[in-house]
Parts: C-alpha cells; sequence; structure tokens
C-alpha cells in the first residue's frame, strides 16, 4: 500500500483548504497520508502525525504552497530520500511542479508512477566554533553569511579546500547549489547554473574588496568563511528560513550534502523554458 | 582673534592624545579652542565645550580621526558653515588632508589664510511617517534604507520629484552624495562621481528587480523611497553612523541639504591622482 | 515670416513620404521650409537645399524617424542653436517628443510658441595624433574607442584634466553624455544620468584591470584616452554612426560641446516616467 | 623509447632559443624530439617536422611561451591525447605549470612519470550554413561570436538543447570553459569556475536586454547561438586565436570537445592559490 506525505503551507488557508480535500480524496481510495505535527493539528488530524520513519516509507511528499514552502519541506523529507512534488500556490514557483488545478492529474501519475525523479544537490552548512561544530543546517538553495542590521562591512576570511581564496570585506556571502542560483545569489550577480549541474556557487555581497568575483566550485569541495572582525550581530541563515547568530572568530563551513533532494518531474519541461519565462528574455 | 574647532575621535588614544597636545599648541599662540562634551570630558577641559555658536565662529574644525571621524564632524559643523580639516589617523583617508605629521605646517597655513576651500554637496534625509516629518538628518556619504538583520528582501516605490520610478525588490537603496560615491553605493555597483560633482546617486543594493540601475540625478530632484511591505526591521542608516528604525508605509526622503560641506584644501591634490592610489588602477 | 528645417530619415520611405506632405502643408501656410541635399533630391526638391545659414535662421528643426535620425540631426544643427523636434518613425523613442499622429497639432503649437527648450549636454571629440587635432566630431550620445574586430583587449591610458587616472585594458571606453547614458554605457554597466544634469560618463567596455569602474565626472573636465599599444585597427566612432581609425600613440581627447542640444519639449513628460515605460521597473 | 613534442611560440626569440638548447640535450639523452613546420624551419631542423601520428606517440608536449602559445597548442596536440607542460615565458602564466629556471627539472620528473594529469574540458565550435556544418574548431579556453568594428549591437538567439533562452541584443556572446572563465567571460561580468568542474559558461556581451544573465550549463548541453540580423561583419573568434566571419542566419554550435586536455602537473598548486596571487584579494 502506498503512502504520501502531505506538507502545506500551515500560514495558508487555501493550502490548508487544499490539504483537507487532498486528505479525504487520498483516504477514501486508501492511501495512507502523513503530515507534520503543525498541519497536524491545524487540521484536526492528530493521528497523521509522522516522524522520519513514517515519511521515509513515503511514495512522495507533497508540497501545498510557493517556493518558499517547498524549500522547508526539502530540508525535512529531502535527507530522508522520499521525492518532492510541489503545487504552487505562491508567486513565481521556480521549484513547484504543478498548477493547483492540475494536482489530480499529478497525483495519479504519481500513483502510477508516470514521472522521472530530477536530483538537485544540497548544501550542508555548519558552524564551527573553537574548533567544535556546534550547528548544522541542510539546505536547498543557499547558506549566507551576513552582516547585521547596522550597514557595515563585515571581514571574511575565505578559504576552499583549506586553500586560502582571499579576505573579503563585504556585506556578506553567499554560498549556493546551482538550485539557489537563481535565488539571492543572482540579486547579488551570480551568474544562473543548470539546476543539475553539480557545483556550489561563492558570491560575495557588496563586496569592498577590488577584484572580488563570483566562484563555482567543483561539487566535493568545501568552502569555508570565517568571520574575523569584532561583530556581534552577524548571522548564518539557510533559504532565508533558518537564522543563527555568529561570533567573531566562528566558521562556516559549507559542502554538498550527503543526499540530493529529489523532484518528481512529471512534464520535462525545461530549465530554460521556466528562466525565459521567468525572467522575460 | 581666531578661533579653532577641535574634533578628535574620542574612542582613539593617538587622537586624544594629538589633541591635548594641539590645545596646549594653540593656547600657548591665544587661539581659542572648542571641542564637544564628550571629549571636553576625556580631556578634562569642560571649560572648552562649545555650543553652535562658539563652532560657527571658528575659522575651521580640525577633525583628528579617520574618514568616519570625519563623516561624524560634517554633520555637526558643515550647517554651521565651518570649514573641516582632516588630519588622517585611519586607514584610507579618502576625506582627511593631511597625515599627523603634516598637521603643524597644516595649522600654519590655516592660520595664514593659505587655502582654497572646496565645496562638497551635504544629503538630508527626513523619515516622513503618516504624512508628518519624524525625523531628519544630515549626511555626507550616503543615506540607506536596507532589510533588518534577516537577509529577505523588501520592497521600495522609488520616487523622483514626485514621478514613480518604479517599485524595487531589493535588499535595500541608497541615496548617494558624489563624495559617498566611493563607499556604499561603489561596493553595491554604483559609479564613481566627482566629489565636486552635484548630483544624487541612487543605488538599489543586491535587486530582484530585472532591469533596476543606478540613477544618478540632478542636485535639485527630491528622492522618495517608500516601504510598501509589512516588515517592521527595516531601517534607515545615514553615513553608516545613525540608524532609526522604519515603519511599514513609512518613506524616506533624500534632497541636497541647505549648506554644503566646506573642505579645507591645501594641496589642490587631483581626486583623480587619490583614486588612482586608492584604486590600484 | 518662419521657416522650418526639415530633417527626414531619407533611407525610410515613411519618413520621406512624410516630408512631402509635410512641405507641401507649410509652404501653403506660407512657412518657408529647408532640407539637406540628400533628401531634397530624394524629395525632387532642390530648390529647397540649406546651408548652415538658412538652417540657423530656422525657427526649429523637425527631424522624422528614430533616435538615429534624431543624434544625426543634433550633430548637424544642434551647433547652429536650432532647436530640435523629434518626430517618432522608429522603435524606442528615447529622444524623438511626438508620435506620428501628433505631427500636426504639434506643429501648431512650435508656430505659436506654446513649448518649452530642454538643454543637453553636447560632447566634442577630438582625435589628436603627434600632438595634432587631426579631426573633431560632436555627438550627442556618446564618443567610444573600441578594439576592432578581433576581440583582443586594448590598452588605454586615461586621463581627466590631465590627471592620470589609470591604465585600462579592456574592449575599449566609452565616454558619454548623460542623454547617452541610457544607451551604450548602460549596457556595458554603467549608470543612468537624468539627461539635464551636466557631466561626462566614462565607461570601461569588458575592463580586464581588476577596480575597473565607471566615473562620472564634472562637465567641464576634459577626458583624454591614449592609446598605448601597437594594434592599428582601434577606432573612434561617435553616437555609433561616425567612425574613424585610430593609431598606436593617438590620442582621444573629450569634452563638452560649446553649445547644448535644445530640445523642443511639448508635453513636459518627466525623464522617469520614460526610463520606467522603457526599463519596465 | 620516449618522444617528445616541442611547441615553442615561433614569434619569441627567447622561445626558440630555449627549443634550440632543449633539442640539443633531448638529443643527448637519445629522446626523440617533434616539432611543427613553422618551427622546424626556424631552427633549421626540418628533419624534426612531425605528423599527428608522431605527436600522439609523444610522451608530453612541452609549451614555451606564454598562455596564447599554450592555448594554440592545446588545439594542435590536445584532440590527440598527448599531456601538456606549458613553460612560462610570457607575462601572466595561468596556464603554464614552471618557469623558465625549473624547465629541466620538470624535464626530469616528466621522464620518470613523477607528476598527474589534470583533465581540463575543451570545447568544439561549429558554424552552421543554411543546415550544414562548414567548419569546427576545438578550443581551451572560449568560442566569441562578436559584432565587427562598428560598435552596433548583433541580435542573437540563444538555445541550449534546443530549447530557446531568450534573444539577446549585444556587442556578442562568450561560450567558455571552466580554463577560460578567468579569461575574456570574467571581463564581460562572468564568475570564477574551478577548472576541472565540467561545464560550459555563456556570457553575454554588454548585453541591452533588460535581464541577461550569465548562464552556466551543464558539460553536455548544446549551446546554439544564431546571428537573426541582418549584419555581415560578425564573426566567431576561438581561444582569441582563430577568427572566422559570420553571415547573417549562421548558428554557432558549441559543445564539449570529444576530448579533453591533459596538463601536466608538477606542484600540485591550488587553483584557488594561483587565483590569489593573480587578483590580489
Amino acid at each position: 500500500m502506498s503512502a504520501i506525505a502531505l506538507l502545506p503551507h500551515s500560514g495558508k488557508p487555501a493550502a490548508m483548504d487544499l490539504a483537507a480535500g487532498l486528505i479525504s480524496h487520498l483516504e477514501q481510495r486508501a492511501i495512507e497520508v502523513w503530515v507534520e505535527q503543525d498541519a497536524a493539528e491545524k487540521l484536526g488530524r492528530k493521528d497523521l502525525v509522522a516522524g522520519d520513519q513514517e515519511f521515509a516509507a513515503c511514495l512522495a511528499a507533497i508540497v501545498l504552497g510557493g517556493d518558499g514552502a517547498f524549500l522547508k519541506a526539502a530540508r525535512t523529507v529531502a535527507p530522508l530520500g522520499v521525492p518532492l512534488l510541489g503545487v504552487n500556490l505562491g508567486h513565481l514557483g521556480f521549484l513547484t511542479a504543478v498548477e493547483p488545478a492540475g494536482l489530480f492529474g499529478a497525483l495519479e501519475r504519481l500513483l502510477e508512477g508516470d514521472y522521472t525523479i530530477e536530483e538537485r544537490l544540497m548544501l550542508k552548512a555548519s558552524i564551527i566554533r573553537s574548533g567544535e561544530r556546534i550547528a548544522s543546517f541542510f539546505g536547498l538553495n543557499d547558506a549566507v553569511v551576513t552582516r547585521g542590521v547596522f550597514p557595515r562591512v563585515i571581514q571574511l576570511d575565505t578559504f576552499i579546500d583549506d586553500a586560502f581564496v582571499g579576505t573579503f570585506l563585504a556585506d556578506g556571502m553567499i554560498v549556493s547549489t546551482p538550485t539557489g542560483s537563481t535565488a539571492y545569489s543572482l540579486s547579488a550577480g551570480g551568474p544562473i547554473l543548470h539546476p543539475r549541474l553539480e557545483a556550489l556557487v561563492v558570491t560575495p555581497i557588496c563586496p569592498h574588496t577590488v577584484g572580488a568575483r563570483t566562484l563555482v566550485t567543483r561539487p566535493d569541495e568545501r568552502v569555508k568563511i570565517r568571520m574575523t572582525n569584532e561583530r556581534t550581530d552577524a548571522m548564518l541563515t539557510v533559504d532565508g528560513q533558518i537564522a543563527e547568530a555568529l561570533r567573531s572568530g566562528d566558521e562556516v563551513e559549507v559542502t554538498r550534502a550527503g543526499k540530493p533532494a529529489r523532484l518528481v518531474n512529471l512534464n520535462g519541461r525545461s530549465f530554460y523554458d521556466l528562466l525565459h519565462s521567468r525572467l522575460l528574455l
């Protein structure tokens, strides 16, 4: 018997309504449905709360929301190897695969196995303080070291696989996956990478350093950014959703994650078609 | 009888030592010296504390510190029309005119009137909330609207002299004077303006908006930036030194200030020579 | 009695047709019409050929064509002080003031004096070879020094008012007026200047030199670009229309022209409105 | 018995002198030496002229010159699978592995097999005219479509694997290998790629098109650029050394070449160390 993970944006009424309808539809077809704690409570279905074990056994995770909800879902279920299918309830939809009207058709194809899987490199960002790894986060888009609220530059010593690349005076530094190259990195002047290329993109934010440029590394290289100045309000943010305060001397290490995100691809639409429609080229 | 305003960086021991020596030197020559409250206390010379009236009557203000101290001094005494002479105790010295070793020679020329005055456009940035001007600040470098610490874009409707220029999704927006064009605006991709050109430079920070570019306006135009999204942690900062929290719906209006900063120029060194030495072209 | 200069794009049938109609209309109203040699021949009206003297006495020059025709016309009649009115028969129309449908209405207002004049800084570009000024050209948009057809960098020593700015290894260098800042300079990364600001914009094209940036000079500064390498196929082009081969050692000097272009402004439309509609901000 | 290909920059006396010495040294050690026609004539050693067969059997090709000579050599012997060792007689030396003083030491290590091989993706650029592939070239740096000498934009329809990416109005388009990402593409705003990443970089040159950005494709994608406007002086250049005139309607197709260039690596120096020393970060 199949099981489906359902990951609605719990703050969006449209997502929750769609989730309720979808649960009823799936249960009538005797397909198990699993949701997260937060959504389960809002839906009044605490019996559906899943842990990693239940999610890991799911055929796929259906995400109801925009790209933000998709990023959050990827951090939750991608490390478990669960394929993700995004239903676009937001604006842009670089990551979501179907519009709401296409949801039930997409579900049929999912159950019949009529789809392909597209693997996307995920990153793992860790904070190393006094030589100790104190926190680690997965991300599908980017790990960003930024100055705090006050617009004063921070000084970042940057290393790749222990080779010293340079000291950057900047507002911050973005380490992006290919998927994230159309997000924050693009606005900071970075290139657009094909999402199935395997690489990390290192883009300085507003560098004062003459000659600072975007670097694209091989996927197995380890990017390390050391905060060398005395500021205490710098932060690490992952996918624009997780935030951790950094201290002077902290190192942020970014590598590829052990497992990629697996995206359900139904229509074989080219990334460049999508890009063309989004960037109006 | 002449009077001199003395504006040392009160957090820099070297600046305070030099200030103490200079006060003694000037008093021996029967030249009045005026300082700010903070420095007076640290120097144990509360008798030298000046108000606007005393400062306004000074021949010049001697600033002891780096470009940061100079910016702070300009906001204090430029609106009073007092010429500024910067003595470089910092790193870069785009604004300071002499090195410490040249201070006494410079002082002689100042007292003898052997110098020229270089006028620099200053800006005035105001916060308009619910139609009311609630705060105004002068700046020699820039007025910057930025997102808060969390790296999520803000939405900024931008107007110049009431003409709508565009809605920018960005990390923020810089309105810079020509003097400030070699500071933050440069790191965000803006051009370098000759400091005696009269203009304002409007540079978006990491714009998501396709086609967003730096604009250079005429000096008498009024730039208005309206925060249209719901965030509450955006800020206005002036010269990287003054910070004020902004609310949704606030407008930041930037115009040229009524009075320029007046810089004491002793050597007639070309701006381009300075630029060449700083940017290593 | 009034006289009108008529400057149609002689390669565009629509422009020539409109010119013929306009001549007939003006002559019926006993208004003198003057045209250039080329157009006169195509129109079969050699009696209307004007020299500088006739053009200089005209109330205005009506340009029929796109921005290209307007640039050409500006080089011809702006030095004579004749106001220009552009009728848009091209695509973009940054310079043209009216659409063809509005031509006769605009003509009435022109004859009645119901318009304002907008002055635009023009530039003068000269080639100096072995110390001698061998050629000079006026331009409303830009003077561009470029490598020849083979994509290899040229080495350009750049001076402003005899101060050395730097040696740039680049594909070339653009010196633009504010009007030209929305043309080639923009595509090379330059800022957009308000067209009535007075300044010159110096933008390197694909610089290899780390730290090369766009400079905005004061209007009375003299930009000098010296070709120091051995290539012989570099060129000076003005407004993308005039081209002159450069030799090694040649200097290109760019200053503001003695006279501005005078544009007939009928609707008082803001430059920023125009920009907004063109750049889709 | 070992054989060595010797590829000196035949226009550089220092390279020819070093070549003559090296031939004598190798022949004394009974190591065969092979050279190209041009160099053989200048060295008075027509007996050493090699064809593809002799080159293909060589242990390695030693290139005497700068990066330009190395690029030329790579196009000649990389398709034959011959490893390249560059001796730096030029300025920058991004590609060359040893300085002249280290040549004989490097030779010993080469003969003893004490080195590693670093593979670098090469590209293949073809001109397709009226559906027919009329010319193909290999390149280690880049294939560039540019406007001719006159600085007017060209219109380029760009496709990747037959997906339409966009129509770019630009001075041209660069398709670069990772190795070439520090060359022309960098000056046009492109990112720096690790040279052993496998990808193609597509960078527009001075795009007028709002939103045009650098794209980084997967290595097996086929980039196709179609010249759609009427100009006849556009060109395809490869590695800045080969130039072919393009006609309206021509397509330039760029793919990875069947074989990579194989570089002899003696010191295991990190690319980022090299970058740091070159870009002064």
